[in-house]
């Protein structure tokens, strides 16, 4: 059976993004250093249509995460900052404009129902409005014998921690102080981890967890 | 001249305490987890009167912290829990008893004046009121050569680097979630760090920094 888990970058103090989000600026100020390692990466830049960049053990790691997700399910935040009614959203469309780059089902956890949508590249947006455990079950059968990734906001990643249902958490640290923001584990509960891998290179330190029930 | 260093143990959600401390319990529910590779070590052991112990890479570790170590700077919470005036404390003579592990000068941060207390072994408590530029200057002075070491509480460390005291900072990380309790890194204001080494062992990670001005 396919695994369900977070992989995400986090500055040291804790955060996914820094203060003050705007649609301008979605990860916050100083956020977007969160993001560096990842971006200069071959893995990453074919997922966005682009070519070149970086291989490598660093890209080695990205692949894997690609190629194990079968499904993914986000947040509202992640998918595009809102919150509220759909046609009150300026960026309803989400961030990634026609070819997101998941490639894969997404399930997004939100109040506002709003019907499926289909984008170019394999990317899917369907909205669950009746809760984690309803996207799990629908991200379950898409994803077949791959597993599910839920890559944020970390409001959707600690719900699925706080009801043990991720499996294995892989955070990337990067060596800065954001000073406030967005954090990714609070009020998760209490929980041992085993400790999976660490690789450290010099932009970012990799921590991938398996977490006991 | 000597450096400004801290160096404590982290629950991978941050917290350097769990919830509800309390006199009994004073690292809170689940606090002592944190702990439990470094009582293991000859080092430790060693410095409070005991013998035995562990050998080893992570000994040596500490070792290195103790003998760098020229004078100590401490919150009154990591004094001995309380806040208030000293006649109303119930732990005034805090954790340690005669002899603490310090064996070196103490500068402890509180709002309440108070007579330096020499214990044995070397430890001597003196009381700062006039913040911590005051307790960092005596503290230099005290170290000689030495450097001086700030081991806690969460809000002294969290002074010194939003005032950009802090020179390295070295953080043990122990595979766990507390889910709530006293926050290491937070409102410290925005910087950039230098990772000096990450060693990974099975009960901690250990990941050390220097604070870039």
């Amino acid at each position: 059976m396919g695994k369900i888990f977070s992989d995400i970058s986090i500055s040291l103090d804790g955060f996914v993004a820094g203060p003050n989000p705007t649609l301008k600026e979605p990860l916050g100020q100083g956020g977007e250093q969160l993001h560096e390692w990842i971006l200069r990466l071959e893995t990453w830049k074919k997922a966005h249509g682009k070519s070149g960049g970086e291989t490598g053990p660093e890209n080695n790691l990205f692949q894997t995460t690609i190629d194990r997700t079968g499904a993914v399910i986000m947040g509202r935040k992640m998918f595009n900052g809102g919150s509220g009614p759909w046609e009150d959203d300026p960026n309803a469309d989400g961030w990634w404009g026609d070819n997101p780059p998941f490639h894969a089902p997404v399930f997004v956890l939100t109040s506002h129902s709003r019907k499926k949508v289909v984008k170019e590249g394999g990317t899917t947006f369907t909205f669950v409005t009746d809760g984690i455990q309803s996207a799990l079950s629908q991200a379950k059968v898409a994803a077949g014998n791959k597993d599910v990734s839920i890559p944020g906001g970390a409001n959707a990643i600690q719900q699925f921690i706080k009801t043990s249902l991720l499996d294995e958490l892989e955070i990337h640290v990067v060596p800065i102080l954001l000073g406030g923001g967005t954090r990714l584990l609070d009020n998760t509960g209490t929980a041992k981890l085993e400790k999976v891998k660490v690789l450290d290179y010099p932009l970012v330190t990799h921590l991938k967890f398996h977490i006991k029930r």
